[in-house]
């Protein structure tokens, strides 16, 4: 007798993204994962690799893309033809303009038609567009800890004309994906922080893109690695019209909010908001200045967790 | 047979920083640490509390003040005028107007006449004021990270008017001190990151009065405290004037500085400058925007080694 | 309505123990925890001190211990003469034999008559008498994790005679409790590993007093204090009878249980069983040596959830 | 004008035990390091790949393998048939008895001729040998920690008949090479610490072969992983026959020793001895049991530092 009211397949449930919705949907009795597979790319023993014939002996409702952009931009059009929803962790489809995908991520997008019909899997914003969607694309972590507490300042205009905003994000390891490099080795991460992908991380696009009014030119977003296993913390300095505005908008909008909470006049820190779906927003203001500080699990919030979101609200729950 | 050309006592040597530079000066041979003592706050078991007498039979001649702020407020004046000369590694007199410290510090400045003519040991600009001072203040660490890259630049006017200046600064936990808190315990620290002092911090006022056209409504500094022993990593976000300006005046600042070295389109990581008195300098830009990342060992050049530069100094040794 | 079966009050809630302890209480909506307090030792803003009065207006079932043994040692027969049932997360009621408690603990016991009743809180083996007990001792973390192995070993005299079994623990610096001390300052910590009370821990005695057969001549513990939050590796080494029967002994022993798994020819890790309630034991032999690898929690199968399986069996629940 | 008296060539420069001996061998003015090399299986972009022409140029006297056993095993005799000395920092040459390496290190050995000639490089007991090699066997980092507090007491036959001697190693993730691999991802080994080849580790043999009178049946090996850099704390735990013996037979072996102290009743840690070529043993007794804990810097004592040692020892220096 099925309880449930959902199946969905995982494809690339050996990462840490993959692995932690699995264990997350393990707790929601509506939802059964009916398929666990590796990624094509990276066969694990013991984990089937996806293949179509695999996927239709489980007949999901929803196939969670939780691999590589590169694996996703050729697989999305493929399960969507197939008649399967998809809901994609990766990159490949968060982005409307075509244009920037070269830019920014080396290639050029081989589906814009369905950038068009893609939703934006933030379901602080976004509910309605994202349960009747056929295809939703899960924010990334970054950008996740970026937009949360910026749209709704972007929304009310309460930021100085071409004044800049500052993001300054900090990542845990596990945000760099299980794959073994030299980068991640833990010799090389411990006792050591460094910035990478200055001025061209590819959440850069995805943080402009959906801030309306923001501009490449006044956005500026520095990643860091950081010796944590998970958690981004993310500093935003901006200059606002009107201090109480930013402080106003900011408890309004997540007044009635589930995961996200605000705090004035203090800053969150990452062990707030570990294994857990929460995001976690301080406001700082001096004269016309505001600090933002916001606290994420990036594979919680800013993966997995929000992914379980979005998955309910495909499936009618909210 | 003496072959040493100077006599130090480092008062507070049991601190991190006060023994970081009693190693580091045990490696000089032309310096001698005739005296170690432990803070009158803080006595430890084995080591001297510091005395005037007990100062007296070591007869320096520089006493290196490696104790908390309130300490050192009250000790310069007195050991000035037993004729000693005083390096300060406080904040106690870094500042030279002492409107500042009620605000930033929390006290009322009891010898504000020692503000003006004591030197703000920074030496790779002000070595000659070092080498005459009877009182110079070691800079603070984030201080040193962010005066480093940006000092050039605020000298050649280089930065857009009316823009903000952000400074994002991520600190290893040995900057916080020995002393045991709750803050500090391996368990709140580990796997976490937090900022701190959000626009109150008080290196804020020290960065501001050595950026010559700096004001406290167009720079913003964030410290943070994160998982490492040692070092500090800067994330400066700039709007310039003209891109090249920067660069080349950074590039030409330095070209022959011993311990600051500029990297064009590339970011330095703490594990370059840990265990060294180096500065490490990266230098990115877009558009209007240059990104500055600076590392330092906080404990060295933000700190110990930077003393034992402005002890050298004072010696008359460059 | 009250959907509840029982009602426990947490004295030392602000601990690490404590804490967690109320954190899985909060998952198991037949157990309310009515009171929360801070040791009088140690008063928290926010927090309740516990006081007798305060207790009698919560009115528990069962008063949960997680402070210091010295309290704990005085608090125990007074809530016993109150009515209330006790379960102690110290050592203070660990051992029957009174006249380890000046060697070991360097205190006389004031209560000897209780050592006799108190019941030893390991579920696996005394489920029986945790159910009936009015005082029951919750064992310590290094504790668990050398009984659950050895425990079947010893009953079943599969080790060789005159051989001496020799467990190596290894802690999180969670264990070592959450008051700001030098040893567990991050500094310390970190990049670090040091052996501690070498053939003196407390946890010596009560391991030799529950493994019957055991001897202080012929069992060597040593602890170490590692850099991570959670969790106890412990290695253990010793000369088998027979091969066989250490690993059938071990396999059939726990065929059954809910939370101890056995794994022949394999070792677990920390992560393997981090915020849970499992205790892995690996199981290697060559020749007649054979290596137990146990690893626990620390804070969970080694103290809080420990505590939660012995109020589930005290309140009637398996 | 040359002033050092010898040239080296380092083979495996990019690893970390090669890059640490060429930091080491940097502050050594009478050596100097002519060629550096990667290995022919890590080519590296500005680092040349070992060839026998490239080394040729190069002219060194001594040629430094810090490669991979596999690697070590062919290089060694023609580089010997060259008229090279050689430093070999692998295990292909440590053991003297062949027939233990298709066992410990599942090949079989093809210059087993060169097993009797080459020398066991440590300092401390084979200076002489050392001297006079043309192959030296630099010793592995846990065999190190082993070797150094129990060889005296094995040559003292101050271990009690029949029982066994227990090491249980714990070592940083540098031992683990810097070839990026699952095992040492920072999210793999950060908040863990596991227990690995378990009664299979192949620095035993090394230790059983270098200690007199232990044999493999009553000699146990543990290795750990946990989540530092750099350093090695082993903790042995034997029965003596008399517990004056072993304390003074080690005092009295390293009382004159450059890199080896001994402490009684005290325990070392891991900070105490990192990036130093020191060894720190403590030794504490209880009944016929002796507990020693050994504490070294794996790159340094446990391989680069014991490998200058050796090279200086090679050129006729102490």
């Amino acid at each position: 007798m099925n309880n449930y009211s959902a199946k969905v397949a995982i494809v690339g449930v050996t990462g840490y993204a993959g692995r932690e919705l699995d264990r997350i949907l393990g707790a929601q009795s509506h939802i059964r994962v009916c398929g666990r597979f590796a990624s094509t790319a990276d066969p694990v023993a013991g984990i089937d690799s996806f293949s179509p014939d695999a996927l239709r002996r489980c007949g999901p409702d929803i196939v969670v893309l939780a691999i590589e952009h590169d694996l996703s931009l050729e697989a999305v059009p493929l399960l969507l033809a197939e008649g399967y929803r998809v809901l994609d962790m990766s990159g490949a489809y968060r982005l409307k303009n075509p244009d920037l995908y070269p830019q920014w991520y080396g290639f050029t997008h081989t589906s814009p038609e369905l950038l068009e019909t893609a939703v934006y899997g933030l379901p602080e914003f976004f509910s309605k567009e994202i349960a009747g969607a056929r295809l939703v694309a899960n924010p990334g972590c970054y950008a996740t800890a970026a937009i949360l507490p910026l749209l709704p300042v972007y929304r009310a205009d309460a930021i100085a004309p071409d004044s800049s905003v500052v993001v300054d994000g900090k990542s845990g390891v596990s945000g760099a994906g299980r794959k073994p490099r030299l980068d991640t080795h833990f010799c090389e991460v411990s006792e050591n922080i460094r910035a990478y992908g200055v001025l061209q991380h590819r959440h850069t696009p995805e943080m402009v893109s959906w801030l309306p009014g923001s501009t490449f030119d006044r956005f500026v977003f520095t990643p860091h690695l950081i010796p944590i296993n998970r958690g981004i913390l993310s500093t935003i300095v901006i200059r606002h019209r009107d201090r109480a505005v930013v402080s106003a908008i900011l408890a309004d909008t997540y007044a009635g909010s589930e995961y996200v909470k605000v705090f004035l006049n203090s800053a969150p820190s990452v062990q707030d908001v570990v294994r857990t779906n929460f995001c976690h927003i301080g406001v700082t203001s001096r004269g016309d200045t505001t600090v933002l500080v916001s606290a994420i699990d990036n594979l919680v919030k800013g993966a997995a967790g929000q992914a379980a979101q979005n998955l309910n609200l495909m499936i009618g729950r909210s």
